[in-house]
């Protein structure tokens, strides 16, 4: 049995792009060392969850880890939970939220309290309670966002938003949407009352009103999900599993999944993030776990920037980090690929396929001898992301038969 | 977001002829538009349903369009009867049927009645009538071939036919198959009693015996079904949205499916049908419409003849009215496939997969350029008739995102 390593390039896949001569990032980048493995290994197109659907980066490595992202995809709340670095357990009831503006009646003035930028992190932390036998915790976002997670027995997601999404109009009355919810919406009612007593007179919001800007003296809820229960990932496969991974909602899927997070000096999730040492810190890590998952969030970032030169980039210095792996072919099963598409001339995830390559010694290669979107159509893959681990599991021997 | 322009060449897929050196129609075409925006766009097979189905028209475009045929393909009887122009509705419950020569003691004396070539459509206008609180709609069909709808409160399709499917037997009485198809059976028991009164005596029956031919005297059911009630089309993709089809059971389908049919001169669902008015109506009404659907249904009534000469100088036609399509890449995906396969040797449809492809400026091609059966293997598509619309969603900017 082989050692599996898990490489995800974030957002990877691509299209052309004026700036690179009308190339992918990927083609147009100097990659010898992903060119050696693709060449010794399989390679194929992979649609993260079926053709043309625009994955999250959620949802693609729920998929890719085995996980049916329509089953345990329950709302954007939880996943915004775990991208907060909040540490959720399953059957948490988790929502997005916004530091709003209200006035005495909790009409709404300003959804987005002046599109506060300071002070929240003060501001969510005044929000951490326990009302009745639940635990209510609390964690600011970007700007006027935050993350509120329930914690408790008998909580349901079957309610309605306080939220009103408009301005000029009361704070919504959270109403449940079957029994299950009566218990919540009546917590959430009574949370968005004291979320308005504490923080009207909170020393940040008086700040903000002598310096005439708009206090964000509400909390408003919405996108209510459960977090799930996912099964064990080292039960489901029997493998001891940990992951190097700088996103937080990645390493928060890992966690819940129950693979463990470890922490790799200069791995950081941003562009400047040492790969040299993600990948050496894996490599080492194979000693002590039968699978490992690396996340390299530049590409996607590069991506989201619209920059195909520096995606390019990005890319080369992944290739020169991944030289080492030409030397563990012989005990490991290495996988390479994205969790979805992040063209730059389009700055945002598409649902275009993107090439995968899985290598090991022995396996029956394919001949393409590049690895980029468009030579990878001549390979022999053609798959979804939820049929990656059964080939993992096949080629690292791992795999049970089905049948005698 | 750019537009979509989705056209289906009916029955386009086909198998090497005999007639034509062993290629297929499409492969000895004369086309150098096809050609030219498969270079342009990706390309590859596509299964209407899954690999090996054969499917109807009407179950193929169900899929195309994001409707699962398994779930909202009820039976024959509502598909037959908007393939006769029929106006339903969902809800409506619908029959195919045939004109039958019976017996004073109703028993069939030939289920086809002689096979009747003239005069269905007076004797079909002659059943249309008010039964209760139902409304009971008649259409001939070809030859002995008749639709009947009816439209009304507790109506069920769990009833057995009427039809024995064998002569010398009386007609069959409809049973109920549950509690829901009471009403039903006993609507159906009476508008068969009341369509031999109606038909015995009726003047075109009266000449039928007086020039020694069987009287079409009875009405025979079978293939209930229920007119399904499909997701409006619009709402479910946001897209204002038409189609330019000749054939009644697909614009039917589209009708159902909230997707206007629009009246082009000259288009007709024949073989003599302006395939260049209809492409450049299509172009035109993009203009005021996200999404135009052209089915051009020349291609599978060569198919059905057999004739793949006539096949092939059928899409050398309509190839050269895509002429125009070369100019609108810039802001319209434009999808080019078929609703099946309908192989000239075998003379109906087969369930062989069959070239689609998809372009627009921008999308990464992969280097197909001609569009046939065979060179379509060497494409980056391998799809199913579900995905199509995921895809034409995400290379228009449509998509939503599926997670964060």
């Amino acid at each position: 049995m082989k050692k599996i390593l898990f490489i995800i390039l974030d957002g990877l896949g691509d299209r052309p792009s004026r700036d690179l001569d009308f190339k992918t990032p990927l083609q147009a980048a100097k990659k010898d060392n992903l060119n050696y493995l693709a060449s010794k290994g399989i390679v194929g197109l992979l649609d993260p969850i079926t053709p043309g659907i625009r994955p999250g980066s959620d949802t693609s490595h729920l998929n890719l880890l085995g996980y049916d992202p329509f089953k345990v995809y329950t709302g954007r709340g939880p996943f915004e939970a775990l991208g907060l670095g909040m540490n959720l357990k399953p059957g948490d009831i988790a929502f997005r939220g916004n530091f709003a503006t209200v006035d005495r009646d909790l009409k709404v003035i300003d959804r987005r309290a002046g599109r506060i930028e300071s002070g929240t992190e003060k501001l969510a932390e005044s929000l951490n309670m326990k009302m009745d036998d639940v635990e209510i915790l609390a964690k600011e976002g970007v700007e006027h966002r935050i993350a509120v997670v329930f914690r408790g027995k008998g909580l349901s997601p079957k309610i309605t938003d306080t939220d009103p999404h408009e301005e000029n109009v009361p704070v919504k009355e959270s109403r449940p949407l079957d029994d299950s919810g009566k218990k919540m919406a009546d917590l959430v009612n009574r949370f968005t009352r004291k979320s308005f007593d504490i923080l009207d007179s909170h020393p940040v919001n008086i700040e903000r009103r002598n310096s005439g800007k708009r206090p964000a003296n509400i909390v408003l809820l919405r996108g209510a999900g459960v977090v799930p229960e996912l099964e064990n990932f080292e039960k489901k496969y029997f493998l001891h599993a940990a992951c190097i991974v700088g996103v937080p909602l990645i390493s928060g899927i890992c966690s819940l999944a129950g693979i463990t997070p470890l922490k790799i000096k200069g791995a950081t999730g941003t562009i400047n993030t040492d790969m040299n040492a993600k990948i050496r810190g894996a490599i080492d890590s194979l000693s002590r776990y039968d699978f490992v998952l690396i996340n390299i969030k530049a590409t996607d970032i590069a991506g989201h920037d619209g920059n195909a030169l520096l995606k390019k980039e990005i890319i080369e210095r992944a290739d020169r980090a991944m030289e080492p792996l030409r030397d563990i072919l012989k005990d490991t099963v290495i996988m390479i690929t994205g969790d979805h598409s992040t063209p730059c001339s389009v700055k945002d995830h598409t649902g275009d396929p993107l090439p995968i390559m899985i290598v090991t010694d022995g396996i029956r290669s394919d001949n393409v001898t590049s690895f980029d979107e468009i030579s990878a159509v001549k390979g022999s893959l053609r798959i979804r992301g939820s049929d990656v681990m059964n080939l993992l599991m096949n080629y690292s021997d791992r795999a049970e038969k089905f049948g005698a």
